[in-house]
């Protein structure tokens, strides 16, 4: 928990959150705290939260100066509760509360290099050794970390927040209230090459990648522009760190997708999708809506109806895979010979009888 | 597509294109167009290409001014055609002639921090924040984006374009017109390390990384030094997003590999291979001419013969996987069973004559 | 080998290494050298070493000046060897000693943005185009490459090497000389999120990510800081390139994880276990020491005792991956059958009796 050199915490009374954010106390109101934590490690001025039937002994035990819970686990003796409808959204808008974001500084960093032609809204703040390139524009409240270079005529909205070492491409649009990680590259050219006479000649990348309201893109995950048309992400949705999407591609509304997921071009993934971390993608297919793909699964085909899809090779013992393994490239033939098993048998019985 | 606040568009008449690039028009050859774009969406001033029959109901109804097609499609009633051997290729170089890329600012920006020992071709773009260190060389008409750090007795020839935050390590070499997008990090230390009682020591990172002409690398792609000798990159590859090439390997002439493919040390990779996205390759290995590997595939063992190789578990279900899957784990019993049952009923058949 | 431009090399005798590392000259103790090399390619004036039995071959036909071995391998006609208990980490030593790094240059390049309240030792030296905030601390002989940007109140200890392009946020600590390669990330936000109402909702990320001493970090890869208490990286862990590591994640000391690898929050690795390339380890799992995953292998599952695991589909020519894998999809009717199968043999070899 980062607090050094930082400004001393302000404490709010139970009876202040519940004023502020609903629910109700059980136990005293009066109890202050002034920082979040787990059941685990919370102190007596801390304030955590139980969602997880597993860790109901921790609830038990914890040192936490008050729980947030849910309506379904009522009293428990000698624990000061909140009780709400979604402890874990509650938790975070409390978390928010008690960890405001340092305070944003308008105006340039003087090492910055901006081009005159580029538009910095003054409440905007620009960090050191920032470029950014003619006719883009940079909205209101927004701030650009140390070493990022935004393209010319790349528009980014109100209350951004792009991080250190963000590459965003010429051309390329952000809604408002994004948050780009560090490393983050937005707009590179897609993976677009025509074979003539055994050499590679490069498709031109004129689409561009428009990023809506409200998505948060994880460290070093890339989004390239589109090959004719654009590559769009669309409102709400969240990616974690070292995803690649392809060109053309569009992610719905509020689909998640954790780490390391690669998704080919042009392929086109609903609205509150869930895909795992390591998942991979192929080019050129639909995933509907309310999809949601395991961890480390390769998707190779298109998938049309909501639900759970995994493909997993299961892990096991070195020696053990090695016995096994070996019979996936002889599972036809083994499935012949069991066909072949049951013919000969049917045919014996039949003789018996 | 990305013209706001860019040049007008200049148009070329179907009559100037033929002369320009070959092929032949049925139809009016005084249209006019001023851009590309895919089937679907293009105008009347705009020229597209149909390659893929499954598209061909949308060649039907395209309001496209133009369309590339090959030789084989033929007249097509009420179309306007460019007929040619390769339309993709012919596409990609009309495209690349309506979007001509941005005329090159040459020198440097003030900001940039360029060593007094390094040798800048005067010819060269330098963008604003951009580092160069001592001995490095840059070629006539090469571009590097903003922050982007070029180490010591770096070597980059004529015609590239470094996009922004890209860093090359000491005494790697890039040839002639490659393209680096933003994140690249090439000549990283390999990955040598020797145990010594219970920890583990650096084997220092001597060798380079060369990059041959005409080499595209993806944005976040990393290429990692050699341990003695040098990582190869030949000329023409063609690298994606996300890819790690481990030190020592040797990437064959005109290969293109898909994003998020990871490749160990020391391995040997030929000539026009095709690697697909997310495929994992084990390093000392040894891959011939003309292999394509299907995207999610890993490879253990060297592929010595050309062709097409896939490892790929199918995906499923959850339910269905989690009810197939688990017999994974006992392949070799069932196919011991199988044997037994053979053998055993082999047994009855012979007392039943 | 990379000595463009630079100092000329300079040669020692075999006796004067022998004096400084230990291990005994076989033959002439008078033989300088200047450079290591590998076997194949290493000429009169370099040092080689010799530990795979494969390479038999090329120890007998080497051109070197010298080769380290083990005592195992003894005399050799004709050649010149170091004998000791550890080549390959013997070897290492040469080699450093062989090339060290370039002296230091101490203080900080006119171009870098450094906060009047950073801490940064006398003897650092920070790149051009760095940017370091309020309240960081650089310590003693550690090193900041080109465009680097190190956050508000992040520690450094001493002898570090940072490269260009790295991130780090605020409130991060790292050790003692570690070493941290081009486009790292460490302490982005993890991928924390509570659905409400349609929308997720983000959860503030308030731990810090730790990284030990002796810890050397990849290229691109990201670590991200914990959601309330730290993400943990232990003295002595080496991590490849492009491996993401979730929040509140611990990696046990001397764990030693290959290129690609993406671990989710909240799973605890244990001390010396080495992870192939781009395996993928799920969430909040528990893995304990001297565990060894095989590369592109996934665990869905804890691994509760040592050893070495796979989880690997097996390559093959994509027409028999395609009649072999669309059984998978069927093993569990398979295995049925085969049941059934048996339990019908039985009762015929009731009656036959």
């Amino acid at each position: 928990m980062a607090d050094v050199n930082r400004e001393p915490r302000q404490a709010f009374s139970l009876k202040q959150i519940v004023e502020r954010f609903g629910g109700e106390v059980l136990g005293d109101a009066a109890v202050q705290v002034d920082q979040v934590a787990t059941l685990e490690s919370a102190t007596a001025t801390q304030i955590s939260f139980f969602t997880n039937p597993r860790y109901r002994r921790q609830l038990e035990q914890t040192q936490a100066g008050a729980v947030i819970v849910s309506r379904e686990v009522g009293k428990i003796e000698g624990r000061t509760l909140i009780v709400c409808d979604n402890p874990y959204s509650y938790f975070a808008r409390v978390s928010d509360f008690l960890n405001p974001p340092p305070a944003l500084v308008p105006g340039a960093h003087p090492s910055a290099a901006i081009h005159a032609q580029a538009h910095v809204h003054p409440s905007a703040s620009i960090g050191p050794l920032v470029a950014i390139d003619a006719g883009a524009v940079i909205g209101p409240r927004s701030a650009i970390g140390p070493g990022s270079s935004i393209g010319a005529r790349v528009r980014i909205g109100a209350d951004c927040r792009i991080h250190a070492n963000v590459s965003i491409y010429d051309d390329c649009r952000i809604g408002e209230r994004a948050i780009l990680h560090s490393g983050v590259v937005i707009g590179a050219d897609g993976f677009g090459l025509a074979m003539d006479a055994g050499r590679y000649r490069k498709i031109p990348q004129i689409g561009r990648v428009i990023v809506g309201d409200d998505v948060e893109i994880g460290a070093n995950t890339t989004i390239d522009r589109g090959a004719l048309d654009d590559t769009v992400i669309e409102e709400g949705v969240k990616l974690d760190n070292q995803i690649q999407i392809g060109h053309n591609c569009r992610i719905g509304a509020h689909t998640a997708i954790a780490g390391c997921v690669g998704i080919a071009g042009s392929t086109r993934i609903g609205r509150y999708c869930r895909i795992g971390g390591s998942a991979m993608i192929g080019g050129h297919l639909e995933i509907v809506d309310n999809v949601e793909i395991g961890g480390a699964s390769a998707v190779a085909k298109s998938i049309l109806k909501a639900g759970t899809y995994t493909a997993l090779f299961p892990i096991a013992p070195h020696q053990d895979w090695l016995r096994n393994a070996a019979h996936i490239r002889h599972l036809d033939a083994l499935a012949r010979r069991v066909r072949e098993l049951a013919a000969r048998l049917a045919e014996l019985e039949k003789t018996r009888t």
